[in-house]
């Protein structure tokens, strides 16, 4: 079946652009569509009681009989961790494809949610499967999780090619490089569009391969007399694993601490993606039993997350492990931007307690698993795309992106920075894009879904800086005259709550308010309630020079 | 008067220790106090609503009468920001010595909090003053803003030596070299104790000079096409200086923008200490009226403040200035550690506008105030102090100043490392630290000073977390039963206002207790409102997941 004239692909990015994490496409032909990832990303300090954000995915709620697959590049957060909240909503797709280890991670995910009976299928990389009016292949490539795969969709119009996350690293620890060849045949059949990774277009050069972490570690144990306490990504099994090789050598035992660390070691073992000799593995309560110098502990929170393994012992409560003098916490990870304070912070409280602290900067044993500015340029060239839309990154990379596919050729014209929410048509006369229409964010609040715009949030950002005041105001039903004295309740107000005389002044002008409402017979709650909080919002802030949500209550009797 | 056996100098430090802000030093010796230094430091992002964290100075509440001078080192806010505060409570001490700028950037804070009447005095770098059982001498040093200046200390037990903040800039852009002679002179004579900035404990070598930079703005000015916006700290005199210099070479018109930058550099210019060719400075307003090319705007918000300048130019909400495609922001400043995220977000934005970005890892257009490794064990070696307490820092470059010290021969065991609140008593007989006493935070909310374990705070972190449910039950005096159908109020409670079911069963729970209550004849409001609060609290939790603050109010007619 060829494609008629006026047919078109819609890539519509829900996540992705503009930012670092959260990523998610939709892929749609001929009524069809393909989710490309579906990941989240983790609130900032403004957004209050906020746990996830999540893309908006209003827009396949309306077509969900119409997906025939979603694919998932690999296991991080930042591309799997909303499909249980879109499995909840829009209810299961035909099928889920992932490589072998992301099918267990997101097994694990989805067990969790009780939502074990999810379509979810390993797909081996090279088998190309069909998907209504699409094709879909798995290319094997290089990240800081195993089994990373760039998908490749094919349909009628053309091929596109999505990278996920990716480097070009030529020593993985598996063994198992990029699939360089296919990605050089994708190029030689003639890609239509590619979608490529851009976090680190900002870097020159080659990124460092993953295996040169392990020496560098064991180099770095081998200069440390007491206890080591290695922090770095669970879901980063090939640290993992180098981390506890190192160990070996060193004839240390190795405990494993936080739930995540321990989980993704199981999934990974299980799938013989990770192993460690016999007796080597010890319980975090058995640390004590065995002397500083023979015990390495790799531990949850290198991004300084509030409840992790690492904070804990950062604040010295965690159960199994007290930090002291003589021991050395090495960081095997950077910040992600936006969490350098949290990690600074954890790091001077380790400080604090005496031992030391050895990070990055002191010693090449983090690798970044994403390709730099070379490798994106090799990606641009092997699978030479007539169009281009860089994805996975901030407006700045993005940008950073499209430049360097303008300096191996790709013409400007051809390139497309769109935004969430902001379509890209190709058909067989040209690409365009499209005005914004879909975007946006979804927060997870508790167990709940719920819009950024949603009136809670507001009213915690409200009282969260200046308070609340409630005023109760009890009237007679049949004249408004004041029953009981009124009653002013204040919570989180600076300077209200010991300030009895201002509170006392408060209570006369509720009383006038409400006999002034009485005197004119104002009957309506709306209008008693809206005078009083007038009446009091404006004392306050005259007064205090604060703004506290007021809340007036009247109740007739 | 030669010191008895028995007397010591006590040194309390009250803010900078295991931190970088709020430095504050309390010298006391012979019932007399001196201090140096009135820092503040700014609220993270969890403490909402706190506008600003002030040192406690209780310690100084209760010794009022008995200080002598304050100090100041330079003008930045981490070390005369709490001045006003420090005054408003104590009272006027006898004098408060600066170097002029510091006086003249002092005396305009001063006045905008109404203490214009206070005792400053501008003490020249040299002049030996008495205070009490003091001698006071100020030693000038370079540092980021100029008329910075060391404190000489000196006691018939010996003199100590306070560094404030400082590099050994070579070529300082006023040429004035940091008074090395004076220094050399000071480890001469013997000192007794050196307090030094730790800031840069961690960076090998030397500084760059300030006056490196202004060349790297020019060459950076001089590829820029159209309109350049710089951003800096607004009391770099010398760095808006540079700015202005490399402007008027290259023929540009040069706007000031933002509140701090205007008035620093009006006081600046007063003094003499900075200037502008006749007819190159413009009013913002003024700023379309010239061609882009012709255009350089130096502007707040170099650490991404919500309000400040840039940030606005950013969201696309200043009044005089719509970034776009052509300009170019140049960040001539490295964001403070905890402004990482502010600043990446301010940047992406202007990328997003269309705009280029420039910053420090592009081109040497930063230069940072604070000397490095080789400057700090000059400092060491020059003073000879017996003593060492590293300050100005957080815990890990407190540790890593002490080693510093150590390597060029100071004893380990005369190394000190305080935290807040804990003094070091010097005397003949030697020095020792004594137990935390002092130490902890003054939060400035609003117009009041608080106390962080303030309830409001507390209050307001529990409500900004998960919401406020207000219950309000009317009851009869006599028999307790209930008079009108109990009301509840829910504020950013997730997922409960709009969940009428909920809150029907909620108002049945409510009833129920009230009628438990009056059957069982409990009338003590206390139990009555207990029991609505459990009852509103443990439905809440088992059925959203969430733990909102809940207010009983039991009103009896």
């Amino acid at each position: 079946m060829s494609a008629a004239k006026n047919e078109r692909i819609k890539l519509l990015p829900l996540g992705g652009l503009g930012e670092i994490g959260k990523n998610m496409m939709v892929v749609e032909y001929r009524g069809k569509i393909v989710v490309i990832d579906t990941g989240l990303m983790f609130p900032t300090p403004e957004m209050l009681g906020i746990d996830l954000v999540l893309p908006d995915f209003e827009y396949l709620r309306k077509r969900a009989d119409d997906i025939e697959a979603i694919v998932l590049t690999h296991g991080h957060e930042d591309h799997v961790g909303a499909l249980p909240y879109v499995l909840r909503e829009i209810g299961f797709p035909k099928v889920i494809y992932g490589g072998m280890l992301t099918v267990g991670m997101v097994r694990s995910k989805l067990d969790e949610h009780k939502l074990g009976a999810a379509p979810l299928t390993e797909l081996p990389a090279g088998k190309k499967v069909d998907a209504g009016p699409f094709g879909i292949e798995l290319v094997h490539l290089s990240h800081s999780i195993p089994d990373m795969r760039g998908v490749i969709i094919s349909t009628d119009l053309g091929n596109i090619f999505f990278t996920g996350d990716y480097k070009f690293d030529q020593t993985p620890v598996d063994g198992r490089p990029a699939d360089v060849a296919r990605l050089a045949a994708l190029g030689d059949e003639g890609l239509l569009l590619l979608c490529g990774d851009s976090t680190n277009a900002d870097r020159p050069g080659v990124s460092p391969s993953e295996s040169s972490v392990g020496p560098a570690l064991y180099e770095t144990f081998s200069r440390c007399g007491g206890r080591i306490v290695v922090t770095s990504f669970a879901s980063n099994i090939h640290r993992v694993q180098q981390v506890i090789d190192a160990a070996a050598r060193l004839d240390r035992k190795v405990a494993l601490v936080g739930r995540s660390m321990r989980k993704n070691f199981n999934i990974a073992s299980n799938l013989g993606m990770a192993n460690a000799p016999d007796g080597l593995l010890i319980q975090p309560r058995e640390i004590e039993d065995y002397p500083d110098e023979r015990v390495v502990v790799i531990s949850t929170g290198s991004q300084g997350e509030p409840f992790s393994a690492l904070r804990r012992m950062a604040n010295n409560d965690h159960r199994d492990i007290e930090l002291h003098s003589g021991d050395t916490v090495v960081f095997s990870a950077t910040p992600v931007p936006g969490n350098e304070r949290a990690v600074n912070e954890t790091i001077d409280r380790i400080y604090e307690l005496g031992a030391k602290v050895i990070t990055a900067k002191d010693a090449p044993i983090h690798a970044s698993g994403h390709g730099y500015r070379e490798e994106i340029k090799m990606m641009l060239n092997l699978t030479r795309p007539k169009y281009v839309m860089p994805v996975h990154g901030d407006f700045q990379r993005i940008r950073l992106h499209s430049e360097l596919a303008e300096s191996v050729g790709v013409p400007s014209e051809n390139i497309f920075r769109n935004h969430n929410g902001q379509a890209l048509m190709l058909g067989s006369d040209g690409a365009e894009m499209t005005e914004e229409t879909a975007g946006g964010v979804i927060y997870v609040d508790g167990i709940e879904l719920s819009d950024p715009n949603d009136a809670s949030l507001r009213d915690r950002r409200t009282i969260s800086a200046d308070g609340i005041v409630i005023v109760v105001a009890t009237i007679a039903a049949d004249d408004g005259e004041v029953v009981v004295d009124p009653e002013l309740i204040a919570r989180g107000v600076p300077g209200l709550e010991d300030d009895l005389e201002t509170i006392e002044e408060l209570q006369d002008l509720i009383e006038d308010s409400l006999e002034r409402a009485a005197e004119a017979k104002v009957r309506e709650q709306d209008l008693i309630q809206q005078d009083l909080h007038d009446a009091v919002a404006g004392f306050i802030h005259k007064r205090l020079k604060r703004r506290p949500m007021v809340v007036p209550v009247v109740v007739e009797v």
